[in-house]
């Protein structure tokens, strides 16, 4: 058996400001920028800061123009915002200063309509929406396909079903396609399964990954989905994202982690995980708790701390 | 870039009992043997039940000759036990039952210095003394090589290094070789440049690697060992061996964590996955505290509990 192939290059978009904070006690408006200040400063070039969807729906995503704001942006990081539909494209447009919009939908109507109340037609309406406005405002939009590995309501998503829906998306004007495992249920194979078939049918566009480690798989996922080429990766801060009540259960893959990882493999990703490693400690200090992620405790490996 | 090809089959060790258990606060000899009969239940072929090392310098580990007497010894479970030197080794014979008896010694000087108070030089004269004491009671003698992927004093540990070291300790009577990352400095690339070094040398030899989580990358290096046709893997249930101070932290990986991505993936290993979650739940209840390990927390993909 021989050694996998591996690229040279990878990219981390962060998503804890955005996919981390969601389900926590919403945080002042403040914190949720200086968080992005300190993510801004360790080389990551993509990150997710904010999400205009309702208040109502999600508290902690509330007052996005506000954090927006007060965020000091930095020149070669694309910042992008999550919109939920027409009104939400219309809000981040109108603030500005965007990469990119992410639209959001599941492969799986059961899933869908549990999280979005929603039927996946009534979705996709929305999703050409969010294309509408971002093509006259002159900004790409991608698409987040949640539950695209398993769904905990239907179980197992074909992977022929999201390549075919990632299809029929690009052709209405996605710029690119994120497939999430939202709920922690891909394996490397299902990663090798999911991708061979989403890149036959859409070998040009632009694919990330966004692994949550529910069940313990995040890293082995990344590990596959670089062999097969995929180069980009959502991650967030210490793992943000779990449950507060359940450390470790089921936050994304952590940034710190990932990066790490990645040093040690000779792929270059542009960051400091030292500097990861202190926005950890950040989100860590603004949310009064510890989170699930490695490094921050360990240290690197050419820096361990403690015990090793 | 063409999917990596995986062995059908893998073994896991469990080794909870041992490496688990002994930096923890000593558990009663009957919680001790309680844990390791719903382990003997599960499928697990090989347990690492006990350790016949100094109860002052682990305390832990100490009564192991009447932890072993209460367990139920369950057909088909090859049980094994650690032994530090002669003395140790003649205990376990002694004692009985053991399919193996497990020396270990690591390929870093400083490691082992700090760790076993003993020079390298010193400590192969006891595992001399382990296979001849196995030798003459008719048991196999295997070897864990600590720190064989990173040293928190040296930093990295030539590849080159641990084979040849791996292969003298094979000429002097060794039967099977495990690679421990005993404070998590592995990556993939790492578990690549290790694993290809040692074959060349001992095509032969069975070989078991022992991974820690300290760094997130413990099912990462799994991944990539399979990749490689490595099969057989320690782990402990719910990632006992961590410090009790840092939930998450630096334990093996997970067993039912493991067992779970392997079912996933469809490589045999013949065990409950039910039953390893179950047994991490025991763990837990014995410890009173709770674990890393996260299939205990958030089910099987099959069965997913809570919000998934």
């Amino acid at each position: 058996m021989t050694r996998p192939a591996l690229p040279q290059r990878a990219t981390i978009r962060e998503v804890g400001p955005r996919d981390g904070l969601q389900a926590e006690k919403p945080l002042p408006v403040e914190a949720r920028a200086r968080l992005i200040d300190a993510l801004s400063l360790t080389g990551l070039r993509k990150i997710e800061a904010v999400s205009f969807v309702s208040p109502k729906a999600v508290p902690a995503m509330a007052d996005a123009a506000e954090v927006w704001s007060r965020v000091q942006k930095v020149e070669g990081v694309a910042y992008s915002a999550l919109v939920p539909n027409r009104h939400g494209a219309e809000e981040a447009v109108g603030v500005g200063g965007f990469a990119s919009l992410q639209a959001f939908i599941a492969a799986a109507d059961a899933y869908n309509r549990e999280n979005l109340g929603k039927t996946v037609e009534e979705s996709i309406r929305d999703v050409q929406d969010v294309v509408e406005v971002g093509r006259e405002a002159g900004v790409p939009v991608e698409l987040s396909i949640s539950a695209a590995f398993g769904d905990p309501f239907e179980g197992d998503v074909p992977a022929e079903r999201v390549a075919a829906f990632a299809e029929r998306m690009v052709e209405r004007g996605i710029a690119g396609i994120s497939l999430g495992d939202t709920t922690g249920m891909a394996s490397p194979t299902r990663v090798w399964d999911v991708v061979a078939r989403v890149r036959d049918r859409l070998p040009e566009t632009p694919l990330n990954l966004h692994f949550h480690d529910t069940r313990g798989t995040g890293m082995a996922n990344v590990l596959a989905a670089l062999e097969v080429g995929v180069t980009e990766f959502d991650a967030s801060i210490g793992g943000l994202g779990g449950s507060p009540f359940a450390p470790g259960a089921n936050g994304n893959v952590p940034t710190e982690d990932l990066a790490h990882m990645l040093a040690d493999m000779g792929i270059e990703c542009g960051v400091s995980v030292e500097r990861l490693a202190d926005a950890a400690s950040l989100a860590q200090e603004l949310l009064g708790r510890e989170l699930p992620g490695h490094i921050w405790r360990a240290g690197p490996r050419w820096k361990p701390r403690g015990d090793g």
